[in-house]
């Protein structure tokens, strides 16, 4: 994201890794994500970060052209963690892990404030919905793990549809947290995860079957297109 | 929810139905549905829904006791309509069209501006997020019968959890559509729907058989420690 930084600035923090640059680029994330926690996107100014972080509010226009840069900023720095998808040794412990984790995440206010408001930023700013997407699309991305390993050890057909599985786990958690703001919880979480186990043993995320009940002729002749690369 | 409505003053539209006061509420609706489509939650003000329905601002700030008020009840009507679940004698064809419908909703931009809106709302006002968590309990409410049928035609077990179900088949859509910002489509769609009627013919949206592989045993003694917030 920061390659599309406003103007001819250069892209900021990539410079100097570890040097001076990353050390700013990390006061001014730490800044950006106190303040969304604190005020949420609309209330978040180039003055709060300026003040908070320490660096002048003209380095902040000039590097980052400005709020939206600074928050899409932000959430690349936060993509660039070393997290990893759980590893139980099984498809359904992995998915309950991972759909228990969004639960646990979310369900605590002080750790949820910040990538909430980073989810309602991006109804108000198409750069933060870009790098909203592309800090997903690369966390969903270390999830399909999870999957690949199934279809390694046999639990899952070959073919299964990674990337769809692991957001189907997530999804109806955030469906409630997001959209229609009823209470989730870890039964949630794991009815999440069992269900989408047991589609997927089922080769319901199998392109080949991927129609249900249809063949896997009828799939290949419907006149739905193919999937369309995300 | 209007008889939430700040104040003293009475619920709005709720004395006279069909008479002048259900017609300055529907045309206030109708501004205030306006006005989130064009300027979203954060750019509607009282004086744009004024000018906008005619009514006078300090009858709107008494009947609905200000923008918040004016949104939630704006919401409280959109789900006093005639909608009804699809009716195709299928599990399958039911789950596919409710998905379906999601998608086509959301992908035509004017007709996806207001409720975008309210699900943008939803992060600034606790009262929009109370709205429209009233406004899509009542909506998935009516989801149910298609799965309330399948039972009774015996294609899904008894018992099985209608709610989480019909929440299940849309969550992908609403996942990226709102969370992750990804494209969605009617392949999108339909793998989500077979997914969600396989996962329901295997018996995983059953509360008994509700654990996948494991069993209710293992269910209540899993010690799996909570992953730490990030």
């Amino acid at each position: 994201m920061s390659e599309n930084a406003e103007g001819a600035a250069p892209p900021p923090g990539t410079r100097r890794p570890g040097g001076r640059t990353a050390r700013t680029r990390a006061a001014v994330r730490d800044a950006v994500l106190t303040g969304l926690a604190e005020h949420g996107y609309p209330g978040l100014t180039v003055e709060y970060v300026a003040e908070r972080s320490g660096v002048h509010k003209t380095t902040l226009y000039r590097r980052w052209g400005g709020l939206e840069g600074l928050v899409a900023d932000a959430l690349d720095l936060a993509g660039e963690d070393t997290w990893a998808p759980p590893d139980t040794g099984l498809l359904d412990g992995d998915l309950r892990a991972l759909a228990r984790e969004v639960c646990e995440a979310f369900g605590d206010p002080a750790a949820a404030a910040a990538p909430t408001a980073f989810i309602a930023a991006a109804f108000q700013s198409e750069r933060a919905a870009d790098a909203l997407r592309a800090f997903y699309t690369e966390r969903f991305g270390r999830c399909e793990a999870v999957v690949e390993r199934a279809v390694a050890r046999g639990e899952a057909p070959v073919g299964t549809d990674a990337g769809a599985v692991v957001r189907a786990v997530s999804a109806p958690l955030f469906l409630r947290l997001f959209v229609t703001r009823e209470p989730v919880d870890t039964a949630l979480a794991d009815q999440s995860a069992a269900a989408v186990a047991a589609a997927v043993r089922a080769g319901a995320f199998t392109p080949s079957t991927g129609a249900g009940t249809a063949t896997a002729t009828d799939a290949r002749t419907a006149t739905a297109p193919p999937r369309t690369p995300r």
